[in-house]
């Protein structure tokens, strides 16, 4: 059961028309949810500090045409097969594959596999990025 | 065609040794290919600044027991419908989703979508990765 | 004059607590000024992604015994001495110094001698910080 | 004694070109130098992350008429005195004060003097800049 509690913030009255504007910049409905979403940001970085359970996705854009690189990423996902849990290929032109695989684990265990995978030779770019379960973000 | 380039890089031995442990430990090949991965990492940064063409991920973590939100989240897929590669959806638990999505476009627009999404209520976490279409990164 | 305005905030009671301790463990006072934080900050990067007036420091690391050091960093300073408002000199050891100027102008100009300051042959390391003029910011 | 190491890095001719505008615009005198820089700056990030003796610098922008401020962030700095080693302080204008702190220990401790200065009621605008003590970035 989710069960909101509500407080109070006081802000200087310049500080908030800003605050204001930044919102309404990026579209959010109201103040609760722009706050939540700092709040949430800050408490994913720490999930990932302290190497607790977490979900991040591994980006890797390729050329597909380098002498068996499709198969040692293949391979490499293989090895780590139980922490991944999908993977989305998209053909970005004649050469070029962007190639996104969410991935589910410890934090440590998560960035080990990214530095395998954007190491490899032939990935142009890699990058990790750190999201979370979920749970405990209500 | 390919047609690669050697010229000569100088370090002090203290530096190449560090430097040759920070790659072993995160698997690279070569100081060539962790070269060019520092080097192209920068280049990426740099189309992003300059607003050019380029490829990007959208990561959003949300509960899909939020009313509505499924919907909201495909309307403003659907208004970016043509900036949008491909998307990945995966079930982390009985509450929550993970959806991916691959956007290609000009940078500013790229970071308008993912704002928006972000914004949404019942998205708990959201994060734009920004990555490149491959061109110009041999 | 200082005008507070107090507005109510409602967030989940599970993500609250999860707040409650992150700004505990960094010596929060109150909820509302780890909010405040947050949201400074945010507006700081918009002040520098709209280069607008504002103040950064720049942390240099360097070997006063490379050749015309010294000397090449002292030229550059005063190329940009109407935006460099001080400086702080501290020896490390025999060999190493550490340099931190602050600056104020367009965030534009001060990247710019960010740049060559880091740039400078002997400067091990280099790093622009972007705060700001505290206006605004009440 | 500085002893160089010269290596050999082969590069496809596209990247190597847009390599070189990028340093160019950043005022880089050789190759080698911006490859130097992007090496030590990995090695700085590694330094932080395994909690070695290290530099950072504090940077706060605060309200000086804020009541009691300027006593409570002289106290917190006396408690962790033997870490800093020097302090500038610049009046931005008859409200703001910049302060920059020179500090020298584990990045652990360094962390969390910020964390306690940083959160102060009435410093407006706060960060870590972290570097290095120059030892082992020859």
């Amino acid at each position: 059961m989710k069960k909101l509690v509500r407080f109070g913030v006081s802000l200087d009255h310049h500080l908030l028309d800003d605050f204001d504007r930044l919102i309404a910049g990026k579209n959010y409905a109201t103040r609760s949810e722009a706050l939540r979403d700092l709040i949430r940001d800050n408490l994913v970085g720490q999930e990932w500090d302290e190497n607790k359970d977490t979900v991040g996705t591994i980006t890797l854009v390729y050329d597909h045409h380098v002498r068996d690189l499709t198969e040692k990423l293949t391979d490499i996902q293989h090895d780590y097969q139980r922490l991944i849990l999908s993977a989305m290929h998209v053909h970005l032109d004649h050469d070029h594959c962007l190639e996104v695989l969410a991935v589910r684990g410890k934090g440590r265990e998560i960035r080990k596999i990214a530095d395998r995978l954007i190491a490899t030779k032939g990935v142009k770019h890699g990058k990790l990025t750190m999201t979370t379960t979920g749970k405990g973000l209500s």
